[in-house]
């Protein structure tokens, strides 16, 4: 989308001028989509005519031809997680009289690229981005050189400035381990579906998903605090498949030095946690005290009632949405970032861990 | 999209026969959007100069040069039935090369005419749909008339003679009424989400969801076989939100002639029962024998593990795929309706009927 020639071609906003219609009217005319009427759609011909505009010039002058269409890509449609701010976006931005467009990554950075490119094409207003990684910026960098807006959700990608909307996710994370900790855990595992180049974790490893490396942050701080030296082999990453959960909930387990209370880092990965440790025959909590991030329905339903870092979701999408509204409403000087207060929630799946008394 | 000028304007297919390009080239070339070498821009822009095209004449030939990229319009992005089907769809989708552009109704039938509108706008080359409700389907009609393939996902409209994926869900429901009734049960409840003008039933009430009409008669076909005439109370629609399904349930159960049985439509219903239940201190299936469409991973962990009538989602979106690609690819004379089978998965929630021993 950037700017290669010398000439300047004739832009929406010159045609309406022009034709002294809105710039809105004269993109619709121009485009070819949207309702407008039969004298508007002349009189913007025919100034486009007589200023030699050019189709190709489209793409580029969308930034004054509105198409109130909003783009939300997301990292998995699968996880209810993203189901809920995907309608607390849907539901704000529609009460604004935008349509909302979304895509799906399954958190690849191939497909968010195309995904982004996909929006840049379809001429969305302003996107909503929950960045698969931090690793490849080059395609947010091209959505930002268009000038609309664009809103980070769940995560941040550091170095790039702007307006996102998370949730104290390494506070809460150490919060909950702390609990853990005071119960007398000192190893303690952490499984998460985030893609990184090995399944092991080592200290020296950036993690690309700051959701995730939040998460893991805050369970770091509280063994740190409490002089826990982690094992590696407790930190488990790549875990998107379900074989791949029990590979890395078996792995654990069958070790010496296993861990006495799982964390999982979705609620995704929570329940393949949960049919992993239940086809195993381990009890939670007597045999492994078992916690997750997000709090869905089921996790007050099942056999013990799960303990959970809850996440406000739809609210998440809510404050999104406000945000790339005002936005779209007026330039501000720099970017916003809200961060949203979770909370932990003791249910049944934790207790004082049953290796206290069968090893160590 | 109709067309209502009498002069034939010039198409990209025009455009691109004259400058000698392909009609992807001349497409891109034309609608500022995808990578194009600066020597084809030319060569296209100097055609469209010289036959007069006209950037509007741009949406209505897009049947030849394509995006490539698919439009999905779901029901529900909050049940993992779509994301699970949406997931089918994308993958095959993206290995023929194709980009998904999703949108989701909410399953209000307003926000989908908008949702297709966009889909038109957007020029994606084909859609997938699952209709929020047969009643109106002028917006599926002007797709049509684009002359670009339109598929249906789960559900059918009558009239609308489109490729379709679909499960057998009649006999699904029908299969598994019948191992209530030989059970005992004759008083079996059904509870829906679905939107209906009254939430409760009458046998002259036309469901506009194909989806769970076919649910819905299959439990009332086995009911009619076992000679047990229904009380409209048993069947409760609108239940789309929590409280909402909390309603239904509680009016069900406290009405003398409660059912024994309760079947829910989809897993988000079914959750909300088992909350509700639970919250009621009614015990599954010592009080109440429960079970539900769709297998999710919590079916199975919850206390007592859900019977359930199972679809192939996930597949239902592969085949779509297929069948759109197909049609891409050429046209072939009639609609093809694939019927793909599910399954009734029994586990431990359904029982003899307490009723048996304390009413009637």
């Amino acid at each position: 989308m950037s700017e290669t020639q010398a000439r300047r071609p004739a832009t929406v906003a010159d045609v309406a001028r022009a034709a002294k219609v809105s710039k809105a009217q004269a993109a619709r005319a121009l485009g070819g989509y949207g309702a407008v009427s039969e004298a508007v759609r002349q009189k913007v011909l025919d100034a486009a005519d007589a200023l030699a505009y050019r189709p190709n010039a489209l793409a580029r002058s969308m930034n004054t031809g509105r198409s109130q269409t909003i783009g939300v890509v997301i990292g998995d449609v699968e996880n209810p997680f993203f189901g809920l701010a995907t309608r607390g976006l849907s539901d704000t931005l529609r009460d604004q009289g935008y349509d909302v467009v979304l895509a799906n990554t399954g958190e690849r950075p191939d497909v968010e690229q195309d995904a982004v490119r996909v929006m840049l094409d379809k001429r969305v207003d302003g996107l909503v981005v929950s960045p698969a990684s931090s690793a490849s910026t080059d395609h947010l960098r091209t959505f930002l050189d268009s000038e609309r807006p664009l809103v980070f959700l769940d995560r941040l990608i550091e170095g790039l400035d702007v307006d996102a909307v998370t949730v104290n996710l390494r506070g809460l994370a150490q919060q909950a381990t702390q609990g853990l900790v005071s119960l007398g855990h000192r190893r303690i595992g952490f499984i998460s579906s985030i893609t990184a180049p090995t399944s092991g974790y080592s200290p020296d490893l950036a993690l690309t998903n700051s959701s995730v490396a939040e998460r893991l942050g805050g369970i770091l701080d509280a063994c740190r605090e409490a002089n826990i030296v982690v094992d590696p082999a407790w930190i488990q990453l790549n875990a998107h498949t379900p074989s791949a959960v029990a590979a890395a909930v078996e792995g654990m387990l069958s070790s010496a030095e296993r861990p006495t209370a799982l964390i999982a880092s979705d609620s995704v990965v929570g329940l393949e946690v949960l049919t992993t440790l239940r086809r195993l025959g381990r009890a939670v909590p007597s045999d492994v005290s078992f916690l997750m991030f997000d709090d869905m329905p089921w996790s007050s339903l099942v056999s013990p009632p799960i303990s959970v870092i809850s996440q406000p979701a739809y609210d998440m999408g809510v404050v999104a949405a406000k945000t790339l509204l005002e936005r779209l409403a007026g330039p501000r000087p720099t970017a916003v970032h809200h961060v949203l207060e979770g909370q932990v929630i003791h249910r049944d799946s934790v207790s004082v861990p049953a290796a206290l008394s069968t090893s160590n």
